[in-house]
């Protein structure tokens, strides 16, 4: 890790961390949650007003900004940063997840995957070298190995032979991120990712395998992709562990509240999901008592919040009656607004989690329903 | 007019004033410019952002609200102030114009027009005594009276008919107005409407017939109903005149800033007009030097604003080729960025047409191209 790139613990409640990541003057608490911006917006939340919100660190995703502005406009425009409005973290994706879920006619080998776009058909080619080379150009900070992801359920010969390429594609990664890196005097963050599928050996081995390299970050994929709750629950809490514990730990594509609060308490630190704002686009509203459905015409006559006590502009200014109105009128305002309320309560959330560390007093989490 | 409805003309410059309307203690200055909330909703944009972009008067729409959520659900939440989480003066039409537009299998009597929803085809009745009531369930600031809106080009025997039934309805409108004022303790403002196609010796007799009663302010309808500009800008010149000296005047449903700028010269106080909201929403957005079609290929690359000097968060933050982005990726921040960038043009139009009025040096309009 250089010297900008600082992970620091200050404290600790059984294999539960509160930290500050600090990469390039840019630090966001520990654990923390990243929105993800696809196409380099959370949608309907402009840029400048994610940090008065609690979010300091952002995924935005490299397959998609790759094909459509391109990589080189973003460069020349000053970068994402820039481009978005948005001056906490920016982590972007290898652009691997997507071509491995979204591309057509993929084709792996060795040295990198070939595949057509989703938006044209554009005969496309992905290596490490390439994913590392757009990411830089975008000004990502937190910058992820390309690697293979192989359906959970693969068969072992098939899930080994992705982990030994995807080892090989990490260190082809870091030394190409090395010589961007110096290339252009910046210092921004790689970080490794820890496949394996459900085959514990396995991914203790790639772990143990990835810990031999400089990484200023260890990420586990393949997680979420369509397990049920508790074993995703489970996954968390057998695989964090398998993570150095003196680097960030990436638990990616997580998860629901339930999901995310006992990953934390394994020992994760950062997390990202469309969850809260795709739920928030389909009318389903986060609270503690459980998710308000608010097309439901229970709330047609409500002058209640979606939850008391949220600060967000839904739940101080308005009622759920009014933004029930607004999805039965298709108006915009309704998921811009559903928007806000789930990544605050999300960031509400967070903010529980991480004094529940420091204070090393268990919160109480029996409002998580148990799924 | 009641001692709570005021309007103060503080400068003329020619024809035109500049002035302050209040209405139950709430105040905007004048000239105005009101964008529309048909649906209780600036399309993008939450009702407590409106008064920081200058906008202290709205347009919402009787007959959508009451066929959806229902005026009695709006009053039972508080009203529509409280509703869309709005301070400003709020000024309902009647519905009448989108009975005579929108609705389907319309048939007119003298006492009201019988019509059919156009969401779910369900039979209504609107009377001018109807009207005022939603209006006021609504909580209205400014109540129009309901009007028969007979075609611009309808031939002159129908024109004559609509303004004597709408002269007849009017003064219902205004006594039922009272009543309901008087039965809620209110001191709500009920306007006037101009009717008379282009026969200005019709419009003429009907400001005069309407100008017996205390009326608070006087519009002119039929307007901008598929004219071409110059023709808009003729009637607004020759139709402002007609109205009393002593109240607001305001023009139904304008317009492009060149009708805009003609007819606050030609003495007109309000404005309201979807134009800036919905050009934005299609990607056309202003600036003097002409509009601009942020999906143009042109715009890919550029990293300057849509308009130098514009304080609105799409300018003061954000690249043309970002706006582009959002639009060719279909991403809502797309339409939301527009709108307010549309919104604050607007305003600062009106900014300069005040402080014009003020100093009686004739501004530089050269800007707006001939049309």
């Amino acid at each position: 890790m250089s010297a900008r790139v600082r992970f620091e613990v200050t404290a600790r409640s059984g294999a539960a961390r509160r930290g500050t990541l600090t990469v390039r003057g840019r630090s966001t608490p520990t654990p923390a949650f990243m929105p993800v911006a696809t196409q380099g917006t959370l949608k309907g939340i402009a840029g400048g007003r994610l940090a008065p919100m609690g979010f300091h660190a952002l995924l935005a995703n490299t397959y998609h900004l790759a094909l459509r502005p391109g990589e080189e406009t973003v460069r020349a425009l000053g970068g994402l940063h820039r481009f978005m409005d948005y001056d906490g973290i920016l982590l972007t994706d290898s652009g691997g997840f997507q071509v491995f879920s979204l591309a057509e006619r993929r084709l792996v080998d060795d040295a990198g995957v070939t595949f057509r776009s989703h938006l044209d058909g554009a005969p496309l080619r992905l290596t490490p070298e390439r994913a590392m080379k757009i990411q830089h150009a975008l000004d990502s900070d937190i910058a992820m190995v390309l690697d293979e992801c192989p359906p959970a359920d693969a068969p072992p010969d098939e899930l080994r032979r992705a982990v030994e390429r995807s080892v090989a594609w990490a260190r082809r990664s870091l030394a190409a991120h090395r010589a961007l890196d110096a290339a252009s005097s910046t210092e921004r963050a790689c970080f490794a990712i820890v496949q394996g599928g459900r085959d514990v050996a396995l991914r203790r081995s790639m772990a143990d395998e990835l810990a031999r390299d400089a990484f200023d970050g260890f990420a586990l994929g393949g997680i979420a992709v369509g397990e049920d709750a508790a074993t995703i629950r489970a996954e968390a809490e057998q695989f964090a562990p398998l993570l150095p514990a003196d680097k960030p730990r990436y638990l990616m594509g997580v998860g629901s509240p339930r999901e995310l609060v006992a990953a934390v308490h394994a020992g994760i630190d950062l997390f990202d999901c469309v969850l809260p704002t795709r739920n928030a686009r389909n009318g389903y509203l986060w609270s503690r008592a459980g998710i308000v459905k608010i097309r439901n015409a229970d709330h047609a006559q409500s002058g209640a919040p979606i939850e008391e006590g949220c600060d967000c502009t839904a739940c101080a200014r308005h009622s759920r009656a009014y933004l029930r109105h607004l999805f039965q009128a298709d108006e915009m305002l309704g998921p811009i607004l559903a928007t806000e309320h789930n990544l605050r309560f999300f960031q509400r959330l967070l903010v529980e989690l991480r004094a529940e560390i420091e204070s090393g007093v268990a919160a109480d989490w029996s409002w998580l329903a148990p799924s």
